[in-house]
């Protein structure tokens, strides 16, 4: 066994170079899943994933459509490890964020470039490079022992960044397939490249579109204002209604079902080697803020919040224009953590939007996207030991554990409908500037991700009980 | 003198569609003067300006370079009616708003358009269809009869619509260019087209434009929302802490120096004859709305008022995008009433909006045009008499007295600097969309503004005293 695991480890360091050329091509797909335009290009994206495993060995191979006519899933497993081995479900997504605003990028989002060690590309972190590695790591097995240790299946989807919508329809319809002792993702970040850390929880969001309507076209605001009532002034009221200037969220029962942190979770996370002037330096920000009560670290990734992702509306041209706007948009979501529920907290904040709304103005909600659930993995599983101790093996040091802000859908699915818990097994890292310009991925940790993959595997090989 | 006046009647009525072919020919013309790219156009419009001056017999007829690198004036003047005549200065701008959004128009702003007797172009009301109105009664005069009643000077800016920079550092420089005994501007509106109505009130305006910064790059909300704030929702929080959901100002000291109207100024604007069904109905509004303590007749022309023009930050594109945003940007704008000073306002506001900004978020403001002061003038004046008699003998209907909302900062540096009083002569309509999409000229006014304007000119001449 740890002659196989150290043949694979071999193989991928031998072929590193060409692992990363093989990662720049996949990155040159523009598979943005919200945007209509790019629907080709998720295809596309889609049929290289299916070719990449493929080339790795895997068998079973499938370009599964979308059964609800959006974007396809990937399909590919290698189940001859022995009915006694155990079956790992691997998780990841081939579609990016949208890459705007496009004058931010030094290089070109599809145009990935190599830069002092970082690889700089939408979907170089998230997560085409963070879902490239496991099939690496199985092609590292595959091309030298002609086996792995454990079985495998992978499921790959096009349209995390976009709701999940067909594979909460697929997950359902295919539990036989998708059967298996424990799901693995890499889609999450650690604190820095030498101080690895595992991720236990994550929230969840629902995420909401609002359109104010006034006067039905634009008019002169010397002429009407002060007697017909503005969209952009009564959108700055309700903003200011639903979260007040210290963080705490004012929708009624938004709290209600917030699971209070453990005094176990809250040591564990204050001792997260992270302080206010890392993350001071890391986004630029003039200072630290939010819920005076609990601490920046809780905040980030155990604490509800609410955040406004764009506005529009009125004139956003160069120099002045004195219209009174007739609309008004605002995207808002909000991050969840156990036990909020994401349908329940949409109707409350509807309901809650709706009281702040005067009768001069109308207002219409839109939600593309599913909600997701918020989530905490038991800490103590046998495969997140297995996970430590790969992470400890490659970066020659303990992972810590936390929390993450941010939402993976589909961990939430695993559980309810698989019943299969999730090691979230991640290699970005804070200034990974996911979602935004200049996303890039740390190259060193691509290749310590496959080595930490290797590991894992072998460690949960010789796991009695997942 | 009646004879002179008739012939020129005639003239203008015989002249009316070459009138309009001219009129479309100006309106052809993208002068926006806010938007840098359309700097050569400022300069056409300019000298299109010229020579229909030039060709309706005015004389000394220059384009003016602008003193301070902006956009130019022109010039013109007829000053042989003698020494006991008055003389009138004439003002009009050739600039125009931007045409944006351009998907709302029903046929493109720069390519004039008749629909059922009005005429779709930005500018065809405010103002270059005003403005051209006076060159045609010019001329209507002098091709008849060979000579105007009384002196005019003609002085035109191209900067209205961006602060009126070029025109507020000549105006000082050439008080004796521009002197005279009356000032006259088409620039506003009447109630309806067989309602006249003149306008004794101006509001002023300061107009600022505000940049929030938060974190140096746009960040993931999943990860830092909560911990770092969110320069969107603090926008909101300033946007509400600056007027109330019932359009009550909250900058400290806003009020303090509001004229109060006089009962009998009360009385004469609640006579005028609109409801809020017509209110409505021109705007579309759901309803109503503002400071319950005035008539919505004060509200409009006679209240101090604040609105957001525009707003812009985070994510705008399709779909969603869990961006937690790098900037924020708001252009807001506060109408003022007498004796409202702009400057101490802009003081005001500033003071008021650095409160609201809390540490964790840096502002910047910026104010790219001159602010202006609010204006009542005197309705008991000679030259107002002769503007009422002059609407009452071609509209066949007294004209009503009110305030109108906008800002025409021209006529404040006229009083202050030139000690002029301005007659404001407006020929423009509620639903003539001024600063919108679909801005319209109604042709019947056109027309009937050309017969007012040769009409007040004959009764100014008979006027004793101004």
């Amino acid at each position: 066994m740890s002659n196989q695991r150290d043949t694979a480890l071999k193989y991928a360091e031998g072929h590193k170079k060409r692992f990363l050329d093989e990662l720049i091509s996949y990155l040159r797909i523009p598979s943005v899943s919200t945007q209509p335009k790019h629907k080709e290009d998720l295809l596309k994206a889609a049929e290289w994933t299916a070719e990449a495993m493929r080339s790795a060995g895997l068998e079973h191979v499938e370009v599964i459509p979308s059964p609800v006519g959006r974007h396809p899933l990937v399909y590919a497993d290698w189940l001859h490890a022995g009915p006694d081995a155990p079956t790992v479900l691997i998780y990841g997504h081939f579609d990016v964020q949208p890459p705007e605003p496009l004058e931010l990028w030094d290089s070109p989002p599809f145009e990935p470039t190599v830069r002092d060690d970082y690889l700089y590309a939408r979907g170089s972190t998230d997560d085409k490079g963070q879902a490239f590695i496991h099939i690496k790591m199985v092609e590292s097995y595959l091309k030298t022992s002609g086996s792995i240790p454990v079985n495998v299946k992978f499921i790959y989807e096009g349209e995390e960044e976009n709701g999940g919508v067909t594979l909460s329809a697929f997950i359902p319809e295919n539990k036989e397939k998708l059967a298996a002792d424990i799901a693995l993702i890499s889609d999450t970040g650690i604190l820095s490249p030498t101080q690895p850390s595992l991720v236990y929880g994550l929230r969840g969001i629902h995420y909401d579109f609002i359109d104010l309507l006034g006067p039905n076209h634009d008019l002169h605001s010397g002429s009407f204002g002060g007697a017909i009532n503005n969209p952009l002034n009564a959108l700055g009221h309700i903003i200011a209604g639903l979260k007040d200037v210290n963080g705490r969220v004012l929708i009624p029962g938004f709290y209600d079902d917030v699971r209070e942190l453990t005094a176990e979770e809250r040591t564990l996370l204050n001792k997260l080697p992270i302080d206010e002037p890392t993350l001071l330096n890391m986004t630029g920000a003039p200072a630290i803020w939010g819920e005076s009560e609990f601490t920046f670290i809780e905040r980030l990734g155990s604490r509800p919040t609410l955040d406004v992702h764009g506005i529009i509306g009125g004139y956003t041209g160069e120099g002045g224009k004195t219209v009174l706007p007739s609309t008004a948009h605002a995207k808002i979501s909000m991050r969840l953590v156990p036990d909020q529920d994401p349908e329940k907290i949409k109707q409350a904040f509807r309901a809650h939007v709706r009281t702040l709304v005067p009768e001069s103005i109308s207002v219409k909600f839109r939600d593309d996207t599913h909600g997701s659930h918020p989530i905490v993995i038991d800490y103590n599983l046998p495969a997140i030991k297995a996970a430590r101790e790969a992470y400890a093996a490659v970066f020659e040091n303990e992972p810590v554990l936390m929390r993450e802000g941010g939402s993976i859908p589909v961990v939430n699915e695993f559980k309810s409908v698989l019943d299969l818990d999730t090691v979230l097994m991640g290699f970005g890292l804070p200034n990974s500037r996911v979602h935004s310009p200049n996303e890039n991925f740390y190259l060193p940790l691509f290749e310590r991700g496959i080595a930490t993959a290797i590991h894992f595997i072998a460690n949960l090989a010789r796991t009695p009980k997942l």
